[in-house]
C-alpha cells in the first residue's frame, strides 16, 4: 500500500498507511497468490480477457469479505462453480445497522455492504456522513417515517425492496442503531422470503448501547442489576403498555427507545406503580453525533425537564442511571 | 493510494482500492492542506527535524480520527496548545467492545484504537482474529476469568489499568461484545477516576444482537413485544434471580447472557411461574463466528437439548425467538 499528499503532509501519509495496513485483511497476501493460481481456469472458460475482466470484478467487488475466509480449496471450488454457471445465489437484501451516527461506529461489514450496494434504502435517522460511505453511482431511496406527518407505509417498503432486489440489484436496506431492536425488520424479512429473496443481518450498534457510553455509565452492574430491558414508547396503537409493576421496582434499569413524546405517560405509569419519583433518568439525544444532548434529571421532573431542553430528536431515556461519569467522559474524548 | 499486489492479480488490487478508498475518511484531502499550513508554527517552535516528526508522530497515530473532524481554526489552535505544552490530556485507557467475534463487526473507532494502543488488556472471550488487529510492538496482557477455575481478580484488573496507565502508556480495555453489558465496566471506570485517569468507551456488538443476526429474527416485533430484557444467567451470588413472574408472561422475550451452566434453574424458575413449556428457545452458541452453532429448542427441553448439542462455550438463549428464517440467512451468508 502507498498513499500520496501530494507533498503537503510525509507524516499524515505514513499515520494513514498504518491506518489502512491495520485495516487490511490479513489473508491479503496468500489471496493473491490463490487467484493466481486460477488464471488457467478462467481463461478457459472465459478467453476473452473483457470477460474475465467482468468476472473478476463482479466477484470481488461484491463478495471479497466472503472469498478472502474460504480455504484455498474452498474458493477454487466457488470459482470453478461460478464459471460454469452453477454458482450459488449472493446475497440480494441486506438489513444493515447504520449505528447511533458517527461513521466511526460503523463496523467493518457495514462499511463494505455500503460499498456494495447498487441501492441504499435508508430511513430518516441514518446520519448523512453514513450515507456518502456508498458509492455515487448507487441509487439512494429515502423512506423515512416522520411522527405526526403522513409517510410512506411498511408495505410500500416492503415492495421497493422486492422489486429492486428482483431486478438483480444488490440492495442494503440502512436502518438506524440496529436493525433488529425496534426497526421492523421482521416484515420486511417476511416480505422478502416470500417472494424467495435471500436476505441476512449486519448488526449495528444500537443506540442505548451508544447512550450508555456517552454518559460512561454501564448498562448492568455486578451487584446492582441481573437485567436491563429495553423498551420503546410507543407502538402500533400509540403509547406503548409495559410491565409497570416490574420497572417501577427498586433498582430497576431501562433505556426507552421513542420515549421523549411517551414521558409523561411513562413517568405517570411509573409513578402509579409506586416507582421512587426520585429514580434518576438520564436523557441522550443523538448520541454519538456532534449535536449530542446529555440532560440529567428524575422521574419527577422527566417531561419537564425535556421540554425544558427542547429534545425533540432522536433520544433514549436511560431509567436509573446517572451521568456522573460524563464530565470525565467528555474531558477524555475532547 | 495505490495498492501492489506483485502482479498477481490486478482485480484483487482494484477491489482493495476501491474499498480502502471508500473507508478513508472523507476529510484527508482538505486535512493534509491544513497541516501543511500549520508548518511554520510548527518550525518555530520546533526548529529540529526529528522534534517534528516526534510531533506530528505522536499526535497523527494515537488522535487522527479526532483530528479529522476539527475545523481548520479549531486545528490550528489545537497544535498552538500542543507546541505550547498546554494541550489537553489525551485518553489514557478506552475501553473498547471487542463485539462477537467476527473481525467483520468490530466498529472503525475500534479497530483505530487497537491500532494506536501501547498496552492491551483483554478478556477470554476476545477472538484470536480481533486480537491481532493491535500492533505487533504492544504488550498483551491476558485477564480472561475461566468459570469454575481460580482466575485473576477484578482488584487485579483494575489495577493493571492504572499502573499501565500511569506510565503515559495508551491502554485499550478489550471485552467481547459490548463493555457496558455484562461486563463490569463499572468496576473498572471507578477505578480510573478514583486514580483520575481520563477513560473513554467505544461500544461493540453485544452477543444478543449477533445472536438475533444469526438466526434471522428480530428482538422486537411490532405487535408482539414492546420489550426485550437482556439478562445474565449468573451474578456474583451464583445463579442470578430475575422478575420471573414478568419473564414467564405471554409473549415476554428475553436474551440470556451466561445461561448455559444456568439453564436448568432458568427453566425451573420459569415453570414455577407457570410458563409455556412449549415457549420456543434458540440458544446461539459462539455467534458470528466460525464455529457458531444454532439449537431450536422450547422450555420444556432446554436444559436436556443444550447438552445433547455438547454447549460449552459462549452462548446466548434467545427465549420467545425461533430460528424459522435461519435456513434462509445461512443461505444468504454462504
Amino acid at each position: 500500500v502507498s498513499i500520496g499528499t501530494e507533498g503537503t503532509s510525509p507524516a499524515l501519509a505514513r499515520a494513514l498507511k498504518s491506518d489502512i495496513e491495520s485495516r487490511l485483511p490479513q489473508e491479503t497476501g496468500r489471496f493473491a497468490k490463490v487467484l493466481k493460481g486460477l488464471r488457467a481456469l478462467t481463461k478457459q472458460h472465459l478467453p476473452e480477457l473483457p470477460d474475465r475482466q467482468r468476472f473478476w470484478a463482479k466477484h470481488l467487488d461484491r463478495d471479497l469479505s466472503n472469498m478472502l475466509r474460504r480455504t484455498p480449496q474452498q474458493l477454487k471450488a466457488d470459482v470453478k462453480d461460478a464459471l460454469t454457471g452453477t454458482e450459488k445465489l449472493l446475497e440480494q437484501v441486506v438489513l444493515v445497522g447504520a449505528g447511533p451516527g458517527d461513521p466511526d461506529l460503523l463496523t467493518t461489514a457495514a462499511r463494505r455492504a455500503l460499498h456494495s450496494a447498487d441501492v441504499i434504502v435508508y430511513d430518516r435517522l441514518v446520519s448523512d456522513t453514513v450515507l456518502t460511505l456508498g458509492r455515487r453511482e448507487a441509487e439512494y431511496i429515502y423512506v423515512g417515517k416522520t411522527p405526526g406527518v403522513p409517510s410512506i407505509g411498511q408495505d410500500a417498503i416492503n415492495d421497493i425492496l422486492v422489486e429492486k432486489a428482483s431486478q438483480g440489484l444488490f440492495v442494503v436496506r440502512l436502518k438506524s442503531g440496529d436493525p433488529l431492536i425496534f426497526g421492523r425488520a421482521d416484515e420486511e424479512l417476511d416480505a422478502l422470503a416470500a417472494a424467495h429473496i435471500p436476505a441476512s443481518i449486519i448488526p449495528g450498534i444500537t443506540a442505548a448501547a451508544a447512550s450508555a457510553a456517552a454518559i460512561g455509565a454501564s448498562l448492568t452492574t455486578r451487584g446492582t442489576n441481573r437485567a436491563v430491558a429495553l423498551l420503546t414508547g410507543h407502538d402500533a396503537k400509540g403509547f406503548a403498555e409495559q410491565d409497570w409493576r416490574s420497572l417501577a421496582g427498586e433498582g430497576a434499569r431501562a433505556a426507552v427507545y421513542m420515549g421523549v413524546g411517551a414521558a409523561r405517560f411513562i413517568q405517570g405509569r411509573l409513578m402509579l406503580h409506586d416507582a421512587n419519583p426520585q429514580t434518576p433518568v438520564t436523557v441522550v439525544e443523538n448520541a454519538s453525533r456532534p449535536e449530542q444532548i446529555i440532560v440529567e434529571t428524575c422521574l419527577a421532573r422527566l417531561p419537564d425537564d425535556i421540554a425544558a431542553a427542547g429534545i425533540k430528536g432522536p433520544a433514549i431515556l436511560l431509567i436509573g442511571y446517572t451521568a456522573t461519569r460524563v464530565a470525565q467522559a467528555q474531558k477524555a474524548a475532547s
